[in-house]
């Protein structure tokens, strides 16, 4: 492109607008390999229902480290490997049991652990439980009130905003540090509702997080539609005449050893600049991990399965990395990061999927305005497929330790967000709620994005 | 808006910032009663689980008018009434019967039989079945090959095409053509491919005719898979040793009188001016009728609610219109374009949704380039709602025959379109597979554009 910046403006728009169609046709081929002769679907199929959920650590972690492996070998692209790291391991153990207690009435209720609690007593736990909607609220109960007692954390979505991971944003603390607010004051455990804005039977669990000095405490996600039947009866009769029970049976054991697996197409003009597209390969245990992050994953191998397959010979190196741990310590992105910079790597750009398989709407560009600019520049080519939202916004989990690379691009693909948290973390995570096109077009999004960044590089 | 055209363009453009800001605040109102109260999806909860499938002429017909009548009347709407029209009545009969017949075995496969086919022969029909991908493969086989035969139509969606009702539209001509085409060379049936994307198990019924001096024969759409089936089995084993068998035992009845559901807030400057806002009351008897259209029907009662609610006194004349018989004949449509005309009304604009209640991605505006260049200047406020896509296109069916009042311009509702057809006239259109937000968004986004319309007209 530089070379016709000499020429007077004519011929360059010309040259431009010469340009523009030979890319818009590579999109068409890019879409139309994705949409008509796919694989990212029948992929997913595969780690979904012969591997299944795959928490850091477990078995099944390891056995889709080694079919994504093959399945990369088989592909024939240029460089497979897997690269070393130590993850947590956190097992859910026998299905947990809730009750509400009233006077003699238990009322059954639907719980998941939290990913990293401790379990309850072998017994399980009983205690007066208090509602509250944030740790002010908490706070404002003091010492001498939540002492001994389970503490509700009970704040929902809020419906107004439009994007769903505002909304998450917005609760998520009560997840990640509820546990150790509530400890704080001498609770005995800790439930939270359900990160979802649906209202149903089932729990969400998620990452949640102590604090060294603080006593740990037991915590479980409680469903939503648990929570509005436990926060109406509380309103009703008031303690002490409300209990709750549960009892879980989670552990944590000793890291092990897992891996990130990488694999490349060599760049035919500058090899040693590389491009990664990445997902994550662990899930939590409760369902499939079909839209987290299973899509996110089979999409990168389909990136680079349809610059294969199409015989685009990129520029740069494109590496599709299937990151390991995002879910319960983000030692894979970590990792991949700490290795990029040992090795003095130049990494362009990265760009992750991890927001779920759902119709694309365009792409955030991670603090780099002048990349974005761009990228602006290719709306029109990006249009027929509406992609049009071309903003400013966060990456992902797993590329942002890349931020320590001067020069890297973070990028966040940005599919519709309205039901990625109806089925976020819990037993609904499942192939069946993956739609086929909607999939398939993500990945043809990707690939054209990655396309023309290594064509046209990042500013 | 006029009288600021007369300032200095400074203080212009500072009136119309002015504007633009009460009107985002208003948009902002909007949304959060969908989203935070509103009641879209519990009415269609109720259209969908307590009324259910709603065939033109039905029982089930009748009842959605009568709830829907005392729905709005119960909003307090400033008038609510019926218009009523005559519809074509057609019953399924019992359930359907298919085998491919190979040698001795007997191979059941689903099928349903489209809507206005008349019955097989008591005992069903069995005759060899020919394979064809267009009417053009048909003729080409002529009339001594096709006689006596059962033609099966299978020419499947394009998948590479990004509007999936595009891909609908170019495979759409089997089921609505196929027999007349068939019987015109002597078949004695019809097999239609089912108009999805999706390969499962689930015929989905349409809308089928016939031809005055052209023999009437059978015809049934198969599911994707079983068609993927009986293709492969033609390509194996030439005829005659496949043949198909099939029973379907429906019926016409004589015309039933109906109506279409009127529900109107009246307009406080301008009440002659009338804006229309529908969807379709009937649906397929297969399932539900959720996305086609009980959301259609529900948002646009929504509409209304929203504005009353808001207290948005509007300045034309608001009409929800619950439209009856889109699905085999639209009378609906045309009953009320009829009495518009007869009675000299003004109207406006016209909204329907009948693509789904899917995420919104915007409108298209029928053949009306200056509106479609005025309404593009609202752009920036619907932008935080990505609603985008604001085009020339086509609006709705039943809308329309609104085509004959002139200045009426006709506007069509863009949600997402990837999971239509998916469940489109199957036995999965149901109440489950409708999301509660992205229904709601489509509510709100169709307010929107009627609160502007209505303040600022179509031009």
């Amino acid at each position: 492109m530089k070379f016709y910046k000499i020429l007077i403006p004519a011929l360059f728009f010309g040259a431009s607008l010469f340009a523009q169609n030979t890319d818009s046709v590579m999109i068409r081929k890019i879409y139309d390999e994705a949409l008509a002769n796919g694989h990212a679907y029948k992929n997913l199929e595969y780690l979904c229902k012969k591997i299944g959920p795959r928490l850091s650590g477990s078995v099944n972690a390891q056995k889709s480290v080694e079919w994504t492996k093959k399945l990369m070998e088989d592909y024939g692209f240029d460089r497979v490997y897997l690269q070393e790291l130590m993850v947590p391991v956190w097992e859910r153990g026998a299905k947990e049991l809730a009750y509400i207690i009233e006077g003699k009435t238990k009322i059954p209720v639907p719980i998941a652990a939290l990913g990293g609690s401790i379990a309850s007593p072998m017994q399980g736990i009983t205690a007066p439980i208090l509602e509250v909607q944030n740790f002010e609220e908490l706070r404002a109960l003091g010492e001498q009130v939540v002492k001994g007692k389970i503490i509700f954390f009970n704040r929902p979505f809020d419906p107004r905003l439009f994007n769903t991971f505002n909304a998450y944003g917005g609760a998520v603390d009560q997840r990640g540090q509820g546990a150790i607010e509530a400890a704080k004051l001498g609770a005995v455990g800790v439930i939270v509702r359900s990160m979802s804005s649906i209202v149903d039977d089932f729990p969400h669990t998620g990452g949640m997080r102590y604090q060294e000095g603080v006593t740990k405490i037991p915590a479980a996600a409680i469903s939503t539609k648990a929570a509005n039947l436990l926060s109406q009866k509380l309103k009703l009769r008031k303690l002490p005449a409300i209990q709750f029970y549960f009892k879980q049976n989670c552990r944590t054991l000793p890291d092990a050893v897992s891996y990130n697996v990488i694999g490349e197409i060599r760049g035919s003009e500058n090899p040693e600049g590389i491009i990664t597209v990445g997902g994550h390969l662990d899930s939590w245990d409760l369902a499939e991990g079909a839209h987290d992050d299973g899509t996110g994953v089979m999409q990168s191998v389909e990136v680079l399965r349809i610059f294969k397959k199409l015989n685009i010979k990129p520029k740069h190196t494109i590496r599709a990395v299937m990151f390991m741990n995002e879910e319960n310590g983000l030692r894979g992105g970590l990792k991949y990061a700490e290795i990029a910079k040992q090795n003095n790597e130049k990494h362009i750009a990265a760009l992750e999927s991890d927001e779920g398989g759902f119709t694309p709407r365009g792409f955030s560009v991670e603090n780099a305005p002048q990349a974005l600019a761009h990228f602006s520049k290719w709306k029109p080519l990006l249009a027929p497929y509406r992609l049009n939202e071309l903003e400013a916004g966060g990456s992902g989990a797993d590329i942002g330790p890349l931020r320590v690379i001067p020069g890297a691009v973070l990028i966040g693909f940005r599919p519709d967000s309205q039901r990625y948290f109806d089925i976020h973390h819990s037993s609904n995570d499942v192939f069946e709620n993956v739609n086929k096109r909607e999939l398939e077009l993500g990945a043809a999004s990707m690939t054209s994005l990655i396309y023309m960044i290594d064509q046209y590089g990042t500013k």
